[in-house]
């Protein structure tokens, strides 16, 4: 166990496209959207920027595309990242550790998709192009007809069900919940309250797991830009700083394999995490929980310490999950209803809070702030706060 | 311009496979392999590992599989990155940053390619799967049938031999010199001595560039294990330290939009390196220089100033770029001889001679080492020295 030094690390610029069901754009042009933004909230150019770090899976435009769009001749870092959700914390502690050994000063982070009108992470393919192939171990489990996502995830939240006896109407709470923050967010795709009934009316995808359940597919990009602490301190945005992080990476491809699949890597990543932060759970102002499903978040919570097992839907019902309550989860409505930009847009609501600029849905003075990335065998985290 | 701090952290295990014409393997099994042999090497088992990084355009397995396949069950780093030859010193620095900021303890670094047998690299393709599938940017050049590596380094080769005078006999001097040096290599794929009458007879490739001008396209893996030099030594192998690094990134895709063709990228990194390093170009003792194309290690050791424009190849023909020179020059006969891995073995063989293991091919006292990685727009280097 060791400690981390990322601390010395800020996000100083935040920037993102309209989320929409069909940009009609190239996921070039949304990323330079999004990192041209972002670099102008930081109160910098272009010039100013010397790395740039991306995660996709094979559904985007590189780095250095993205580079010369907004008018980067050249990169000391150029972090092409191959991945899902599952990396969306990673590729800012990736930057961050570049930053840290000096291989960059000042480096844009974005992730940029055509999740609906283009390869959608929810629809299987044969198409080798497609970032959810049945290639690889995928093809042991397609004669069986287990290649989405939406599976994976209803066989672990029927094994949570059944082990601890958790119900659909706990889920419930969570999507009425999300939605309810949404319904304040403008940016939000799906900003109409939901009650139980709405919700327990929607059609199953995968019993156990309804369309509220599964997240928001969307077109769009988001975008960070960190530099050093100290670079920070002068300019505009009060910084928000990267104050701890880990990883738990398991095995991957079937999603299938660890021992106990009522909990997902995030339980692992959880112990580092908080001894690295210096703090728990119950310090924690706000989560943006990477919300793929409704389960992840159940699941994700319990692996953090929010919640005992099986105690999560209650957790929501008693509003303890909301402002006012233990600490407001998903204040931008989550991916479920925001928009799923595959966790990038978690860390642009992190800072936007940490800024104190959310609004009519600030979260009361927030200081610090937990975005956790991946589901399944996959769990990164990150702490933000702000400048002490 | 700031200091870099992975110095440190260390080189611990080398691992390869053998490098064939056709390894009948999956890129899978070759990273295994070459993962166990540098982990075995290093004195540690895969229970030690907890973090793995690579580099791949679309045609190799995800460090996921591979850690399922050595026998990792979890990691706290798992870096996937998308790229070609131009990560191959990135790959490196980016897993020392992250073991120097605390995520991940010890990593191994590998690089598996069925690069002879499967997607070769010299081969244009319209097929979207292929690493240069005519897509993005290249669909601009392909209407022109300018769509390969080698094309685009005849033009460069071209305008050096335009502006500063140097002839195919130059490069001939670095074609012969390298594979002298691989006939002291069992592991090189092509060992068999060349005289400048022997080189001139081979084909065309792309004038000015002949068969011997291109690398040895092969199949095979390599793998390195780093963690931080405290570790390292404790450990059985003599430590080799990962003494700075600098890279320029430039604008891709089409490979020809920058000011002088005649320098390539590492003419940016090259001042930032020495600076970090805190000596220069002099005080090397052996460089292993990306040679995908004989006229990359001309333009790249005139960028980090060995030798003036247009004297690389007096340089070779005067003898002081081998044994009893100034600085010999990819001592196993470079990815030209030994195999094209797209540049991890050049990290194996600066590693093994700087442990003083290379036998018959020593450099003699040999204590620090550039690694290069890339050509054109793409410019990275390590220097790695002895554990002072």
């Amino acid at each position: 166990m060791n400690a981390t030094t990322m601390d010395d690390i800020a996000v100083v610029g935040i920037g993102r496209t309209e989320f929409t069901r069909g940009s009609g754009r190239t996921t070039l042009g949304m990323a330079a959207e999004a990192c041209r933004s972002a670099i102008a909230d930081a109160g910098l150019t272009p010039a100013d920027i010397d790395g740039i770090a991306n995660f996709q899976a094979g559904d985007s435009h590189p780095g250095l595309a993205v580079a010369r769009a907004i008018g980067v001749d050249q990169l000391s870092l150029c972090l092409d990242i191959s991945g899902g959700g599952n990396q969306a914390c990673a590729v800012v502690a990736n930057a961050a550790a570049a930053v840290r050994t000096g291989q960059a000063n000042t480096v844009v982070v974005y992730r940029s998709m055509n999740g609906r009108s283009g390869k959608r992470f929810g629809v299987a393919t044969d198409n080798g192009s497609s970032p959810l192939a049945v290639g690889g171990e995928g093809q042991f489990n397609a004669p069986q007809g287990y290649m989405t996502p939406p599976q994976w995830m209803a066989m672990w939240t029927k094994r949570h069900q059944h082990v601890y006896g958790s119900t659909c109407e706990d889920l419930g709470q969570i999507a009425i919940t999300q939605r309810r923050h949404a319904h304040d967010n403008p940016h939000a795709i799906k900003r109409e309250l939901v009650d139980m009934d709405g919700y327990l009316n929607t059609r199953w995808v995968h019993e156990p797991l309804r369309l509220l359940d599964c997240t928001m597919e969307v077109d769009g990009a988001a975008a960070i830009v960190i530099t050093s602490l100290d670079r920070a301190r002068d300019l505009p945005q009060p910084p928000v700083v990267i104050h701890a992080g880990s990883e738990s990476h398991g095995q991957g491809g079937s999603w299938d394999q660890w021992e106990d699949p009522t909990v997902m890597y995030s339980h692992y990543a959880a112990p580092l995490l908080w001894q690295r932060a210096g703090f728990g759970p119950t310090d924690i102002d706000f989560a943006c929980i990477y919300d793929c499903f409704t389960y992840t978040v159940m699941a994700v919570m319990e692996d953090f310490g929010f919640c005992d097992k099986g105690e999560v839907g209650d957790f929501f019902s008693e509003g303890r999950a909301t402002h006012g309550g233990d600490v407001v989860i998903n204040p931008h409505g989550g991916l479920l209803s925001e928009g799923y930009i595959h966790g990038m847009n978690h860390h642009y609501e992190a800072v936007h809070q940490l800024r104190h600029h959310a609004g009519n849905r600030q979260v009361e003075g927030a200081e610090t702030a937990l975005v956790t990335a991946g589901a399944g065998p996959y769990g990164g985290a990150l702490v933000y706060t702000v400048d002490a």
